[in-house]
């Protein structure tokens, strides 16, 4: 590939957080940044660099995680994910790859984020692997959405951030807030949170909080209070980091239409 | 309970099969009537067996499996639902339990059972615990939909039973074979199952047969002829035990009615 000219590629990621200490590398540990860069030297013989949408947090989970990485050339993209799959497998799949502009950067790109946390409300314990908060009380799901509701729109955060979160401000706008019950097979209730943005620990710590409403801890016009109050203290403490799935990654597709093909995978 | 009279227990189980020699005691390796017995005598401090609806072959799953057990005597049914839990886990739940008549047998008054198989079909692997068997090429879901079709009703099943089954005829009713793909989030393909009874290893070897003709290795004619035959040699290799799933026992609930609660646990 010498000589030729670089170009710009866009991956889309699922990985099982469980084995990782995260998304980005890290001193100790296996990450998933680490795990695919390690692919990446193998199946292209060169040190690649791979930029993630974001960091994910140690024992987070991703259905639709992109990262972009630029490859001295052309490659046969059908050939390099059978390669990297194998590589950096079982807990990361390469789900799809799609050549994209140099203007494409997986961070700056983006223009939002969808999250999806999973609890299981049942009085026995998940054993299928359902990756997800195991909450035995059962949970007054109105009251956790009138809850919610007060959190929708722009908001100061800071009440939902972690202590060390190293965001510039706390300013945040969360579009959505959708909060489904599905009884069968197993119970599970999910929240799916969309913004532009979060906070470190944000969808976590709003987890926790909206839970404390569904268990009768928290009134639902609590959440409100706490909101308006800015302090972490009040609010409840940071669901477990298994329940959490990056479930995808927003792009202007009018911008960059490889991504389409990110759709279907 | 000293001289109180002995009570039928009804327990509605789920497992996790991977960790488990199957369903029955084995004199090696851990099994999950082993670990549920050893829990009973734990948390009820005597030896009480516990009666499966049927086995279920190493690695295989079950949502709803069916067991029952003669108690001493009557017991707090949601404090010893949560000793079990503490007990049995991490791979066992016990869901529900019931008090159920003294005529009640977990096997004998089973009218049925369905089976669900799962299969991930994409071409990068399952990372996030589908528990399912992964099948890279596209599978032709209406070609396996026609020859399905054949399967249904009352035949000799000698085709697709394991060679060492020790039923003692091979003939069986399939009433539902329902196929159906899931493409959101994460490409499943479901093969349902039900029958009043089934050989050992019917449900795999039929969707090994039926995978065989998703990816064009077989005509759909060819499963009908195949059935006919009743050889097994020329039915496509038994698909692996970890996409294997119990789905449920079904009872007379007029019957039985205490296994009402069942339905919502």
């Amino acid at each position: 590939m010498t000589g030729a000219a670089p170009r710009n590629l866009a991956f889309l990621l699922a990985y099982d957080g469980g084995p990782f200490q995260g998304w980005q590398v890290q001193p100790h540990g296996p990450t998933v940044q680490g795990k695919l860069e390690d692919a990446l030297r193998t199946a292209l013989r060169a040190p690649i660099p791979l930029y993630g949408s974001g960091r994910t947090d140690a024992g987070v989970h991703a259905e639709g995680q992109v990262a972009h990485a630029w490859l001295p050339g052309a490659v046969d993209l059908h050939k390099l994910r059978g390669n990297l799959n194998g590589l950096a497998g079982p807990h990361i799949a390469v789900k799809a790859l799609a050549w994209v502009g140099p203007e494409f950067h997986a961070r700056h790109s983006a223009l939002g984020k969808t999250y999806r946390y999973r609890i299981f409300n049942r009085p026995y314990p998940p054993v299928l692997g359902q990756r997800c908060w195991w909450v035995r009380r059962p949970l007054d799901v109105p009251a956790m959405r009138r809850a919610g509701a007060a959190l929708i729109g722009e908001h100061d955060f800071s009440a939902f951030r972690a202590k060390d979160c190293e965001a510039r401000h706390p300013v945040r706008t969360l579009r959505t807030l959708a909060i489904a019950r599905d009884d069968q097979p197993d119970a599970t209730l999910t929240l799916e949170f969309h913004a532009t943005a979060f906070l470190q620990h944000m969808v976590r710590i709003l987890t926790g909080t909206l839970v404390a409403v569904g268990l009768g801890k928290l009134r639902p016009a609590d959440v409100a209070a706490i909101l308006a109050s800015g302090e972490r203290e009040r609010a409840a403490a940071t669901a477990p980091p298994e329940g959490l799935h990056l479930l995808r990654v927003h792009y202007d597709l009018a911008r960059f239409p490889e991504l389409v093909a990110f759709q279907g995978a």
